[in-house]
């Protein structure tokens, strides 16, 4: 029996989550179903697609993604099947899965043709549910599509380098539950370019010389506690996604304001490294 | 083993949530507990019923929904379990049922008299979840209450239909995740009146002359996708559990505004539609 | 098999939880995953406690509890496993258990020693989650640490009684859904210290004279429902915990506010007793 997955912009409070719940539950009763996060923002396939990316690999070969995010089915809006990395994905072809794998070729991609029985306006209950279903009891993904070769393509959000390869322009995609602010520069991205430079980074008025790998790095344990002033200080980290990450020590919106709030981020804005 | 649900305005920060699954666990390993939603409004008997309503037929026969919102026992508000299309509603008597249950008879009423076990003013804790656990096992209703015949009944809203059956008013019923706004006008009522009459939907200054099955059916499919402009436009649509609900397209509060915003409207306000 | 809970202050949007479940479930695929509660204020040690405290009696013996709040080691922050009334928390010594274990010895304290395994500076999913595993499959506390007798004491938020014993001044310590205003008396404490006198209650302008056993006690239920007036009307109650609460009676942010919104107070202001 495979886990079910869900990742939505359904919120908690309606209905729909429930009403997807009981549905697998009443063709699979021993399903395992996990909330992997319905508060993605509507309609937003950026912040649905670094939710997927950093989550699918936690879970077990064979598990089953549903993703319901802008998946009502129209010309422009096929329902897919990704299988990908030895898991399964279930959502509409707007670009979410093409940014979620990156640059790894996807196992299969199969349209999914079964909207015949597609009964209400509720693509995830009438569709993906009854795809996870069949997946799950070990069904053939040619039995509910056909296959393909290509997803919708978005043009991903690379880092931009200059042409002496001295600076580097990133983009914030994504601020998390304490305001701490994420970029798509890597640390795997960052070390080729840097090749061990100095460097400087720059957010607004803020620099930063240094990235560090755990927050309390920036704390100096040799002083007395009570002379120490860390908490509300500003870093860079590489995240436990190794992304590079703008944070605030111990953010905290009452008290200290967070990264975003603090620096006036929002998703997409810049963030420019400049090596010496 | 049986499903139990758990439907209550107690928000998901506080320990009651995990008080009531221990409890159920507890007592019975292996039981199977999803959350329908923590985030009813405080006391809001209308939102809870709308959520019930529109949830229980997804889960199997036998499921017990224990219902948490404005359950205090007290002279006007006894306990209740009512059998109810194959399942079992756990609640106060306090009109959530009426209104859930619409016209259906339900199959069962029993009024729970085993209140000597109330240890604290934490009736879903004390009462709902002992009586789940009865029930989950087999037990008879008889064993925790006694059979009755009438719960309270709540004036439903119903829409209001003029002599010369040319207009209909309804009401705002429920505002969803994405602020589209949910009306007591459901599509068989509608096809019942109208008889394929044509019609204008008057919200505050908004009109609507159609009535959608589909969100992107606003959309033109052959107008090159970078000259159409739907996003944010408003329509009316039957959603998924065929109630007339005026929606924004891609409905987001950031972009575009919901049209609970933008309309300014709330839970009972009008909505009227004019036969020609 | 245990259960093993999580409570933290990841919130519920980010990818976080869903790492920690998948990261359980692909070492036991049978785990059963409960979330206390994933909306602790970031890095606020009172409010986990205080959830801690209230929600752990609920589950069975055994269970295994992971508190993922200001968790980063460092040289201040060690990784413990508390045995305690028969069941396992996992969190950092930062002073969260010795609040939640209030004057109860814990029966075993373990400081966690496998951080040659910590791959990122996520220690919950790489640490917590291990540690969690191996005490689920029956491993000794002796294997992943060593035994210590001492975890960080917080100077805990214990009232205060002057010396003629006639006042009591104790804090408010949580302030729940409803906006109802949770104080570190007890009604053991009070009853010790009140020795059936009178008393009353000051907090801000709000003077009280009883404190009630259920909320609708202040309801005189022989008046004509329309003419009662009780909706919006503050009391002081023993909860469901039984501390001592200050409530609105049907609380409700939109239509007459909540204790903590009318009253203008929050977490560690004053409530003062005084007896005759």
């Amino acid at each position: 029996m495979s886990i079910v997955t869900l990742t939505t912009d359904f919120g908690i409070k309606d209905h729909f989550i429930a009403n997807i719940k009981g549905a697998i539950l009443s063709e699979l009763p021993k399903a395992n179903i996990i909330d992997i996060s319905h508060q993605i923002s509507p309609f937003n396939i950026l912040e649905a697609a670094y939710i997927i990316q950093n989550s699918y690999r936690s879970f077990p070969l064979g598990t089953i993604h549903i993703i319901g995010v802008d998946s009502e089915l129209n010309p422009e809006n096929k329902h897919l099947v990704v299988k990908f990395e030895g898991q399964y994905f279930i959502c509409a072809d707007n670009g979410i899965m093409s940014m979620a794998c990156l640059n790894i070729e996807p196992e299969k991609i199969v349209e999914i043709n079964i909207h015949d029985k597609l009964i209400t306006n509720f693509s995830v209950l009438d569709v993906f549910v009854k795809v996870a279903c069949h997946i799950s009891r070990g069904g053939k993904l040619e039995v509910i599509g056909k296959s393909i070769s290509k997803i919708k393509s978005v043009k991903n959000l690379t880092p931009f380098i200059n042409e002496s390869k001295n600076q580097i322009i990133g983009n914030v995609i994504y601020i998390d539950n304490y305001g701490n602010v994420i970029t798509n520069i890597t640390k795997s991205f960052f070390r080729e370019i840097s090749k061990s430079r100095e460097f400087e980074i720059s957010v607004r008025n803020y620099k930063f010389k240094k990235i560090h790998s755990k927050y309390s790095d920036i704390v100096n344990f040799s002083i007395d506690q009570s002379k120490r002033n860390n908490d509300g200080q500003a870093l860079a980290i590489f995240n436990s996604s190794l992304n590079l990450e703008i944070a605030i020590y111990k953010s905290n919106p009452v008290n200290f304001g967070t990264a975003a709030s603090l620096m006036g981020l929002n998703v997409l804005d810049t963030v420019t490294i400049n090596f010496k």
